[in-house]
């Protein structure tokens, strides 16, 4: 197993893989694109992509992504996410200036940053690539919101730890595959639909798994581009697509939503520890 | 009416403050919070916000902030968004090593910014405050993307025009009160509720409108903090909360929704120009 995950060593993707399979071999890749390039064009067997996180929400990039590539989500993983205040050796909260992670990192530590008044929050692509970042530099005037692992990683200090607003911070990683082989029973469906544009319409949609006493876990909208103020419509749903119930609620939908696709049935994450 | 909007001259939620009045008195902020302190504390009568484009999706942050803060919706706005690489005079695309703009604006023009081979791709705080900073910086190597209205008050070049993805590209802003006057009669009701986390219970939910043939022309989920993978629904209804049949439906939903609350209702945006 090949997992291929966007950033650098320490990012929180790679410890997300890694729990869920320690033995996987990794691939870093630059963007969530390139995640999905790789496992196209079988560079790597898997990908790992986050797509919600309980404090920040969901990525909506990756489901984007997801629609426009013909890869199969096969499990999922959940990772609590720890956040630290990364600097170089003698950097203190006085000295700095600026503060460098990922929006997501950045949202997630919002009340933290407001105390540092005078410095400037500056959004980059990954929580470790900007702790990579102030290493190579030397920057003694700046910080880096990431990982402890990733201050390991770059021998960076940890000034202040545990620095995100609510201490239940959980992201949620889709495992995707060129195979649309499960890894485990599933028990859990994602599905992007659309609906027509007349009034009831996703009450209709909804209809099909409420009636069957199938539980939705996740509904997400999404703009369609060049169809103004009209939207995909991403569900997850407690169920296993074979299931006669899943799949007969499935051929319902189909019936009336002017395009329904599954983008994969899989185990829902189950955690080791517990 | 004077208006508080988030960015510098030129930013495209100016540009939307005087769509709906082209005489009120403007107030930039440097952030949305912002834009909700200044109505708080009477700095402005009114803040404008984006809150939905048609490429990018919505700006969530806009919708927590709506949450914290206890002003109404009395309006809304839609204006037509194109984009425009904008660059000190003397650069070429050739020279060009960094584009910075908004990450909205950014994401709606990602196929124009991939043919920039080897440019470096930066996240800002505003599309206008990018021009304004390419300016103050004297920067050759750059590009910035936001408005004709920026490039002209600052004094810069289009390079590019209409380099968006989409032609259709259009973002819906919300204009918000300490009163809750409504700035028209109002035909559109934004609410935020939760829903008890059983199966069926966003269906349950949403039948109060369907079943009265209330359309609903957004729902939006976010997650809840500290209560993992459940989620806020705010939904956008196509009627007045004061008609009987949508006051009944919203009282049929507090019979059973943990939380209700009517963020405002407001007239639909009518295109003077159509």
């Amino acid at each position: 197993m090949r997992i291929a995950f966007q950033g650098v060593a320490g990012a929180y993707s790679e410890a997300a893989a890694l729990r869920f399979n320690k033995t996987a071999d990794l691939l870093p890749c630059p963007a969530f694109e390139d995640v999905f390039g790789a496992v196209d064009e079988r560079l790597a067997t898997h990908g790992i992509l986050p797509i919600e996180n309980t404090i920040g929400g969901t990525i909506h990039r990756n489901y984007d992504l997801l629609l426009e590539h013909d890869l199969s989500i096969v499990a999922e993983v959940k990772l609590s996410v720890v956040h630290h205040l990364i600097v170089n050796e003698g950097t203190t909260l006085e000295k700095i200036k600026r503060v460098y992670s990922h929006p997501q990192g950045l949202a997630q530590c919002e009340r933290f940053l407001r105390t540092l008044t005078g410095a400037e929050i500056v959004a980059t692509y990954d929580t470790a690539g900007s702790a990579k970042m102030i290493k190579e530099e030397g920057l003694l005037d700046s910080a880096a919101i990431a990982s402890e692992r990733a201050a390991q990683n770059f021998g960076l200090q940890i000034l202040q730890s545990r620095i995100q607003d609510y201490a239940n911070n959980v992201t949620r990683f889709l495992i995707v595959s060129k195979e649309a082989t499960p890894m485990g029973t599933p028990d859990k469906t994602t599905i992007v639909f659309t609906v027509s544009n007349e009034a009831g319409a996703l009450f209709k949609a909804l209809s099909v798994f409420a009636l069957r006493d199938i539980d939705m876990t996740k509904l997400e909208s999404r703009p369609i581009p060049d169809r103004p103020f009209e939207y995909l419509f991403y569900a997850d749903l407690s169920a296993n697509r074979e299931d006669l119930r899943c799949s007969r609620a499935l051929m319902h939908l189909a019936e009336f939503a002017p395009s329904l696709r599954t983008l994969g049935s899989y185990p829902s994450w189950k955690d080791p520890e517990q």
